[in-house]
């Protein structure tokens, strides 16, 4: 009697398997196939491009996304209020240096949020290359006093996951003005977050401490920090001449767009899958993160396209202001919390639209071990990292000691050459690599909407 | 006492594990931070080009790898002689129809071997769309004597490898000509191999059978193929008219280019890595095959520049004539044969400079077995697949009943947006992507080098 009820089981076992086997292949067929996600992100890319929160192209954004999740015909699309920094880049920054050779004008973009040098002004002052806050913090204040400094150090070529360069390396970004500026120095000018390089200027976010001096902050593009660091290794007391117009607005009303389908069983326990709305404001913010938002609806029309009804409610949501200030990750989960959700699992792709390669977990031990038990029916489409690690920026304030966070993990080696640049472009990615990832992120909500117990 | 043995030798396996992992790290790092595969593929891109057998550049080709081989400081640099088939382009190809909005020329280039419409001579005829050839044999005669068969099956975009997708649609590419002639055809027009849109047309090698009239075949850009379809169905009787201006010449000499680092313990036990230094008369060459040229080199620089002298002689040959013949692949086995070498591994790089996936080996479950004990060992490079198949077309001549013959296996999403075609140019890969393949390759031969049985 025992064998017996233990070969149903394992019947059931092996027949449920094969079916979730079959169902992953044909998520996976219609995403190559049938999959909206490609043209989705061109219209996104080309006909609305760059939109940093708080711009009329950010309020574009959020239409078309509501017009987009509208056509998807799903039970309900609303929006949610947040309010939104509001920063201007203004007119293209100049930073150039006289040499023997003449004027030598660097590729550069003010860093996101930096103060401008003044109305129309430029400023000056003797540049000094460091490799980190230590080194900068060593030189004595007399010496940095009145300067620019050069934060020089590059991303680490030697990790595997460029994620890993980029956390290791962006501090200087990010505090840089802020600890030259303790020190007396007049601007900064940080090497672009890039493992390779090239002509491109990153920008990214970065802050000032209160109590301190704002200082403006501009990044340089790896081919000219290469190109300054050689001439202060010539010429000792280089001057650096440097002008930017960026300029800080109140904050403004911006929104995160949802859109739901209502679970069948469990309305009332949430499923999240998103990327962010917003991009920086040069580029088009095609792998950060166009990719994202096309791929987090497409998990909902490969769905849709299966006739496949999810047992708890699945929702889509394109965050409004992950870049400067994650407005719309914190709102979202501000709401969940005091409307006391029960939210089983949030899914977020915001690391590019390339080959998918795994899944980040930032939950428990057990949670990943009920992930990993599907490896073997991801291994067909090269899915093979099943890690605990980060998820993402945006559902991050979601994080409690119940809800299991994922990330879409893309091979990460091409990420960096895009980030926050003018190379930022559709036509950078691919769109097999764009829509293996959409269908990895609907394989795995499929699973944890069927199997998962809270 | 056995237990003192056995811990004993717990102890060795864990020290050389942890002392393999030190080295593979130590590959990596270099490959990353000191190889020079990069700038070796920009050189022979941009420098020498495009580098069909029997051409100029293929002559330049040999010089340059016999020069960068000898740079190395290997122990021997040598060429072998082998001779080549000689066919030439000539200049760019034509072909157009009319419809009521005037002349439509579409995207072509004759496929690699085909003979031309004639001495600056136009053909015509009407053309007839298929999928396949057993669509076309299904025709009468009689419809398609005088006419142009278009052969316009896409490759399957659900294949997860597109290298599956290619081998079941090639077919029309290499036969068609022949098939379609048969039937009383004029020429052919093949869509090109490529999974996305666009605009490039993809040669290849195609064969004629001896017996049947040779008729000139192109191939059309996926993005005109698609326009040519809806066309013929508006236009019933839609014309096609067409001009090439290839010429099959004599046979030529040329070479595989052959670099050794001698056997410290096994001098005349043979392991070859390698790539083909061909490529066809467009673009550049860059994923096919200058990324697997420049890695072969660069597996011997970083066993160099890690100072590991090899037990067995290690080999890298660069191919010449995988495109459209494989005389080198078919001279090199044959010499191994006549000189009766023992050979134990074969490697070859032939599927681009993509970040690196796994090995596919050609060999026997029991070698298949071994490599997989290495697994874990590759698992911090994102290294995971180590599956049966196919291994390399130069390669594949040395096989017999003990050699194990392994493949590289990049990403193979981007692959077929460059193959043969205008866009496989150097911009088109990635330092790092191309870096890690080499790093992988490098420490696959180590741990052959060190622990094959033969």
């Amino acid at each position: 009697m025992r064998l017996l009820i233990l070969s149903i089981v394992l019947l059931i076992n092996s027949a449920s398997y094969a079916q979730d086997e079959k169902t992953l292949r044909t998520l996976y067929d219609l995403a190559l196939t049938k999959s909206e996600a490609y043209e989705n992100l061109r219209d996104l890319c080309k006909n609305i491009g760059a939109r940093l929160s708080g711009s009329a192209e950010a309020d574009s954004a959020v239409v078309w996304a509501q017009n987009t999740l509208t056509d998807l015909g799903l039970d309900t699309v609303y929006l949610q209020e947040i309010m939104v920094p509001h920063w201007e880049r203004g007119k293209r920054e100049k930073v150039y240096f006289f040499n023997e050779k003449g004027k030598n004008t660097l590729k550069v973009c003010a860093l996101g949020g930096s103060i401008s040098t003044g109305l129309n002004q430029f400023i000056k002052g003797r540049v000094i290359e460091v490799h980190s806050i230590e080194e900068l913090n060593a030189l004595a204040d007399s010496i940095v006093k009145g300067s620019v400094i050069f934060f020089n150090r590059p991303m680490d070529p030697k990790k595997i996951s460029t994620f890993s360069a980029y956390g290791s390396c962006v501090d200087q970004r990010y505090s840089g003005a802020t600890e030259a500026s303790k020190k007396g120095a007049i601007a900064v000018l940080i090497r672009s977050m890039n493992l390779r390089n090239d002509d491109f200027p990153h920008t990214g976010s970065m802050g000032y401490e209160e109590g301190t001096d704002s200082i403006p902050a501009f990044a340089v593009s790896t081919n000219d920090a290469n190109y300054l660091s050689e001439n202060i290794k010539i010429y000792t007391d280089l001057e650096l001449t440097l002008k930017s117009h960026c300029k800080t607005f109140p904050d403004k009303i911006s929104y995160n767009v949802i859109g739901e389908i209502k679970g069948s069983k469990y309305p009332n326990e949430f499923i999240t899958v998103g990327g962010h709305l917003d991009s920086w404001d040069v580029g088009e913010g095609a792998q950060d993160d166009g990719a994202g938002v096309v791929q987090s609806i497409e998990v909902l029309h490969l769905l849709k396209l299966m006739k496949i009804k999810p047992k708890h409610t699945l929702r889509v949501v394109l965050f409004m202001n992950e870049e400067n200030g994650n407005r719309g990750g914190l709102g979202y989960a501000e709401k969940a919390a005091s409307e006391n959700e029960k939210h089983l699992m949030a899914l977020e792709s915001d690391r590019g639209g390339f080959s998918p390669r795994g899944f980040s977990v930032n939950g428990t031990q057990k949670q990943l071990e009920e992930i990993k038990k599907w490896k073997s029916l991801f291994e067909p489409y090269g899915i093979h990292e099943f890690t605990m690690g980060f998820a993402g920026v945006d559902i991050n304030p979601l994080k409690d000691d119940k809800i299991c966070l994922i990330g879409l993990s893309p091979d990460s080696q091409r990420y960096f050459d895009h980030h926050h640049s003018d190379n930022d472009t559709f036509e950078e990615v691919n769109k097999r690599e764009l829509e293996l990832g959409a269908a990895s992120m609907a394989s795995l909500v499929y699973l944890i909407d069927k199997y998962w117990l809270y």
